[in-house]
């Protein structure tokens, strides 16, 4: 039995503090909330960067002071920047977290409409994002909201642009994308090989379903204020990041499960360990 | 037993006379097909305006001499006009030909990634096509590449910005889209209501197949040298229109089936008849 991979996302592009003040925006909210969910149990952590005006930023200086703030605390972390394209298209500033070298990057597999917005993310982007991640010794993230992206994602690893280890973050409920449906979500784990690391993940009121499908199916699950701001499908009561990892938390031990630790991701080849700290003290 | 739709879609954005001789290009060559087509058996022309040299165009100049010489000679085809945005982004250029009222326009319902490029269909514009197509009394083709257009398509309904009647168009098999496959195909039309009209289109290899899937579950097919130029899947030997649309008539017929004569669309509160006509002659 594979242990469950939790992969934190605390902050995300959407949530500011006026929607919920428990949205970690700032460094040091973000390295403090990892920090406390680290403690609790995760395995990976999936980072945006903000501006202090809680603007999303791409900009590497920002980046860093998380990164190396989050790897003080949680020193065997897998962490993971976001590549997100929705307000910033330029290659150069999209790929400037890669420059870091966190264990991972986040990967969208195609270009998809949001409820009020287009993301763009072209053939050409997607494949120079992958070749600047293989260069700086860097995980992708594969991250697909519909069954199209999980071809494509299939379709670059069989052209070797993407190398493995493979790691799928399939997010579901997205209004032009897959839903949160049991026929759904059985269709698109079907389309990837079992021996691909995958996590599942649900937008808004889908979050709680989609990861108890998650672990009661033995796949991995992401949790945090980036999906979902709410505690509950009526949105009454506003979450915290803790609180829903240690409602994750509940499930796990409810099926007498465990979490992944980082370090046991290596069975698939997938854990690159500290390796960004030693870069980053050079 | 319903009638099989056979939507013809003989010149598309992508086919040029050096990549087949067969593509019309020119508005003499395409309403020239589409009349012999028309004569063999179809129930929708699905039309693409292209410039002297062969690139795509938006121009309603174009579209209006093709579009009269098709009602000429086809005075009860079902005709449709193609809003896409993959050359032209502006709302004013990929609706101009709205403003003809033919029968149907596309409607591509997010945006996708094709093999090598973006198309952008975001949300507003989207909603912008509808309302226009809804002003001028345009039937919107709906063009889903995955299930999440499907998805975004039901929310237009239910938000009233689709008002009917429902014609979908499932196009399988592009790279970065649902895949021409058994379990992508069921789940798609699974997504949509018995009541709406549905035909499947496959790009390249898979236009057979699909069409063939599609006329043993009795749904409707498109045809034509737009999704794929070959008559073979070796790719040995280029098609034209007309043997493609008469190997559709030839499955048809092993199945005992019809296909469905443009007025009989009518069922479903479909059939615009020769309104265009009318509207041109003013």
């Amino acid at each position: 039995m594979e242990d469950i991979i939790i992969n934190f996302c605390p902050t995300g592009m959407v949530p500011q503090k006026i929607m919920t003040p428990y949205v970690p925006i700032s460094p040091t909210e973000i390295i403090e909330q990892t920090h406390q969910a680290y403690e609790i149990g995760i395995t990976i952590v999936h980072l945006h960067a903000r501006e202090e005006d809680g603007t999303p930023s791409y900009k590497k200086s920002i980046y860093q002071e998380v990164f190396e703030g989050v790897r003080k605390h949680c020193p065997d972390l897998i962490i993971c920047g976001s590549t997100s394209g929705r307000n910033f298209p330029e290659f150069e500033k999209r790929s400037e977290v890669i420059e870091l070298q966190p264990d991972m990057c986040s990967l969208t597999l195609s270009s998809l409409n949001f409820l009020r917005q287009a993301s763009i993310n072209s053939p050409d982007m997607i494949i120079q994002l992958a070749e600047k991640m293989n260069n700086y010794g860097v995980v992708p993230e594969l991250e697909c909201f519909d069954l199209g992206m999980i071809n494509y994602g299939k379709y670059l690893i069989k052209k070797g642009i993407l190398k493995g280890p493979y790691y799928w973050n399939l997010l579901f409920g997205n209004i032009a994308g897959f839903q949160a449906s049991i026929s759904h979500i059985g269709q698109a784990i079907h389309e990837i090989s079992s021996d691909h690391q995958i996590a599942l993940a649900g937008l808004g009121e889908f979050q709680l379903p989609v990861n108890s499908i998650a672990i009661a199916e033995g796949l991995g699950v992401r949790i945090g204020l980036e999906d979902n701001i709410y505690w509950d499908p009526g949105r009454k009561k506003l979450a915290t990041n803790l609180e829903l990892l240690r409602r994750v938390h509940d499930l796990i031990d409810i099926h007498g499960k465990h979490f992944c630790r980082s370090q046991n991701l290596g069975s698939k080849g997938f854990y690159n360990s500290a390796r960004f700290y030693e870069v980053s003290e050079k």
